[in-house]
């Protein structure tokens, strides 16, 4: 059985258990405040080409999103973002815990507009019961969606223009940031990442690390009294150095992009296999994950030897799937997929 | 320069870097539903002697301390524990960020009393306002708390006693456990535990794990549901199976517990250094942490080779300083101490 | 100007005031425990026909709902509702500020269907994924609806079925219950709410009281607590007699429901003004709001003499409008806009 | 019987009841937004000298102080105030509730220390750990305190100097505002408070009105967005304007100052009245109420005729009770109470 089900069905890259072992017995303060999280932060602010920025360590993606979220918010706000988003669908409701409205828009390809976001924050300040009603205090995006397409350096600059205008933080989950930078199509830059958004994160736990997702604060005033919330919301590790020395080693020659790169191109096989095939997707899109539309026959034949999600139901004869790539995926598991499906459909 | 600041200065256990290093490549199931998590919550059940537990893994103990309480308490009730307790006073009111008031009480020693908890609960519900105040609704402590001490068999018992004739949940932070069983004059054994609470966990991050704490519900029914609320406390790993393959290799043969057996006896040779030396202790503890008072100028003559914590003011001359030691700590570095506390006090 | 925005424009009905002169200097205990509200409650039980039920007092209908929701739900359960729901749209998250997320299903006239629920819940239990999503954990509906429709008694049996499978309370929102239970068509009766509803509660704001939501448990299993919850809520009154004074009252000869009534059936005459106009609906409804649906002229004409609400953008020609008539709207009122409504349109 | 219990036994002052009635019909928007709540805000505003003030009317204290807490807190943050504190004892937890830790301090006779502050605030932010606490962002005094006593204008003064070095506001929950104001000894003037603290309430329930508070920012930045708070909380009476129209009688020509002064003046006669028997006070104070030690047998002996409340065991023989004048104490009840004081003991 070959598995695409997920892209964190191992553990790391093999670097970094090889810089885990190598500082084991190194004696450092905890909670993040060692020199390995010192030098992983000062390559993020290198490579994202973003000097003053604040960067913190947490260890998943909820944790961060939610943390983020109640460092942003007044009691009396929420956080607009896509129907599909992560935070309104599969966090169990962690950004309500913390008192907050997911305030859900219509999503094209998992992905919001600028015009959406405009009309919901113009439409609630310009009613009249506007103080019944939860106030839009920041935008969710993810980059890449859920649906693993990704916006335009166009989309992200109008959304973050609107941002601006009503003076609200747009919030980028980045926790498959990688595949989305390197994914083909893709127009935007680390470097751009800082100036167009006002909080994002490098996601870890899914592009090679153990866990750990690095928070990026370009503008610093925005990460005020941050690490209190981080151990308030359960998230400060105790032993921070790993999410630091994972860090080290991904930021360490573009390693991250590396990675990443090499599982989308490895998505583009699978995609340019079932597409070959005259298969169609529920998106278009160039990230890990493919989501190709198949006959409840194909699904059953791949299932023998092949691991994969089934995603949503299309109609009566066909679901979507999702196959994922990784850092982990072997070229030889994707040869075996294209031969399978070469041969078979 | 050699340290005893805390018991988290390190990575793990060798045997557990070991055991990431083999499983590194294997696929499993993520967010705790794989063969690993299974295997270490049987033996958890094992060395615990709790058949019928539930075992959950979790990354840290602010977030294990948060969810677990917010599990069992509805909205109008609170937790009653010890003014020193570590939820009361060290995780930026994570407790309150989910609702619920620390209901703290003196403690001696940093423990509290069967008596003390049956006179805040006779005391609340014999009070004609009591809707107008917090209903106790748990009862909080760490074993070791966070002063070293100890609880007895007898205090325990009679601890739970009360928990039950008032049906409330008893819960046992056990961040430190091990070095609380294997604590010299500790006449609790593993097997007690889920007899004497209804909730404790087996603390991992401080005992040779990188991370982890293994929360045991002895009686299934309390912990209804309770993934959901993991998963809303962010505490949730992707990679679910790094717990479980720690818990394994701590679990095998006893190493939790030969690793803690060697700290406590580690300390007690620090205890006994200052002692024969004159200095009194902050507390009479014999487990991995140890609070000899010292004068201003032995502290800073120390200081110059050792690292410790100053942990508390006591008079003018004086203040009570926190040695630990770890699963970490080599035979040596406590030698080095010995000496020189010999030769220059 | 007549004024229709709403129903509650004015003070109370003469009734109350009355009673609150006669009351004004009697001493009574605080709180809500006091005779007048233990003879309100006494009056409740009997109309309702539910001898066993808890009935509890509070102030307005956002804080009933928010303590009710939490009073019942465990934290990671959220409340399943019409997407035009009042907790949804207009009460600025009260319900997420308590930590559960609303979880909107699509409304049809302002409704919900059993067969919507029942999908929600099988959906949900049924995902392998659903420990990452908010579970279900109670129904909310309102009787009548945001559009003034109501609940059909199969609708309602329905509901409760669905709830009673999956064992989650239905929680019947019944801030203009007088006004649902005497609009023609209604074929449901006081005593059908108990038994078709697990909570309910009598609106007393908008049906002739100055203040004051009177909530029902008729299996008081349900209540548990409650009164801590109030309080915690900010609900519990401290002059809480004002309360059971009032409802007093309004359940004497079935004053509440004569009040709605009489409302209902001057409802009835403006919505016959307009249809025999030819003017359509957003709703087909019969209780105390009326929607008609207006083109901007006329919306221009009337608005010279009347005040109503401008409710919901139809097309570019036409707006859908609300007026409200409530125990204290003058037939003289109803009459003025009859005759302007025929001559002018 | 002649009742002592509390503050709140009665309706409200004959003039409110009167007001309520002349503005019954009254056709006026709701929540708030209305004349008479716009002319209450000018009146108060007048009357405390804070021509700038933003005021907002709610229902009750516990409300009013969990919403103006909520409104300023970050949620790390907590509030600093007294062990008997409102907040802290007889609130439910409606701090906690909101996710905000309480930080009680020890009071002296119900009150804390400018000094007291200081050091809490130092403390915490000289702390190397501070991170992993709650950080204090408020501080919380009751004027008078719930047991009766003021603070001195200086006292006043110092713990408002020690909030802005530390750019916190001073928060002053005024439930029995005047009786504080025309207690014998007060120093403090009306116009002071806006000075002296940066938020403060005006407390009605306990004072003449059926209930309310009126909520005074003197500097409005603080106020941002209030009214969306107040609705989260539940606390946004629709039929807003019974708040204003009972505050508009109130302010008139000093009738709020006048209720309190005469109780204040009632209850120095109580006070006298023990004190010439030579019984002692749990303390000394000068507001409506009056808290003598007294004899197990005296109590009994008065208990016949008399209500009041158990409110402190003292020791063996003695407790503490509370005997509260209002607004509505008949001269003739304070009369007969000194004269079985004169003639029993």
């Amino acid at each position: 059985m070959i598995h695409f089900e997920s892209d964190y069905l191992e553990g790391c890259c093999p670097q970094i258990l090889e810089a885990l072992r190598q500082t084991n017995l190194e004696q450092t303060l905890g909670y993040g405040e060692d020199p390995h999280c010192e030098k992983a932060a000062d390559m993020i602010r290198y490579v994202f080409d973003c000097p003053e920025a604040e960067v913190h360590f947490l260890v998943g993606g909820t944790q961060t999103n939610a943390t983020v979220i109640a460092s942003q918010l007044r009691p009396h706000q929420g956080v607009l973002c896509a129907e599909s988003g992560h935070i309104n669908i599969h966090e169990t409701g962690a950004v309500e815990s913390s008192g907050h409205k997911v305030l859900a828009l219509p999503a094209t390809d998992g992905k919001i507009s600028a015009a959406q976001v405009r009309q919901a924050l113009e439409a609630h300040h310009s009613d009249f019961s506007r103080e019944h009603m939860v106030q839009p205090g920041m935008v969710y995006i993810s980059f890449p969606t859920e649906l693993g397409t990704i916006y335009s350096r166009q989309e992200l600059e109008e959304l973050h223009t609107v941002c601006q205008e009503w003076e609200i933080p747009l919030f980028v989950d980045g926790a498959r940031l990688g595949y989305g930078l390197e994914a083909s199509g893709c127009n935007i830059l680390p470097k751009d990442l800082p100036r167009l958004s006002d909080i994002f994160y490098v996601g870890g736990t899914k592009q090679g690390a153990l866990f750990g997702e690095a928070v990026v604060f370009p503008r610093p005033a925005l990460a005020e009294d941050f690490r209190y919330l981080i151990k308030q919301h359960g998230g400060m590790l105790a032993k921070g150095r790993l999410l630091g020395i994972q860090y080290e080693v991904l930021m360490n020659e573009g390693l991250y992009f590396q990675l990443a790169r090499r599982a989308d191109r490895l998505a583009d096989r699978v995609r340019e296999a079932f597409r070959s095939k005259g298969f169609s997707f529920l998106v278009e899109n160039t990230t890990n994950q493919v989501f190709p539309i198949l006959p409840h026959a194909a699904i059953e034949s791949l299932s023998a030897g092949f691991g994969f999600e089934c995603w949503q139901h299309v109609d009566e004869e066909r679901d979507a799937v999702r196959f994922c790539t990784s850092w982990a995926t072997e070229e030889r598991a994707i040869a075996e997929l294209e031969a399978y499906i070469r041969h078979n459909f």
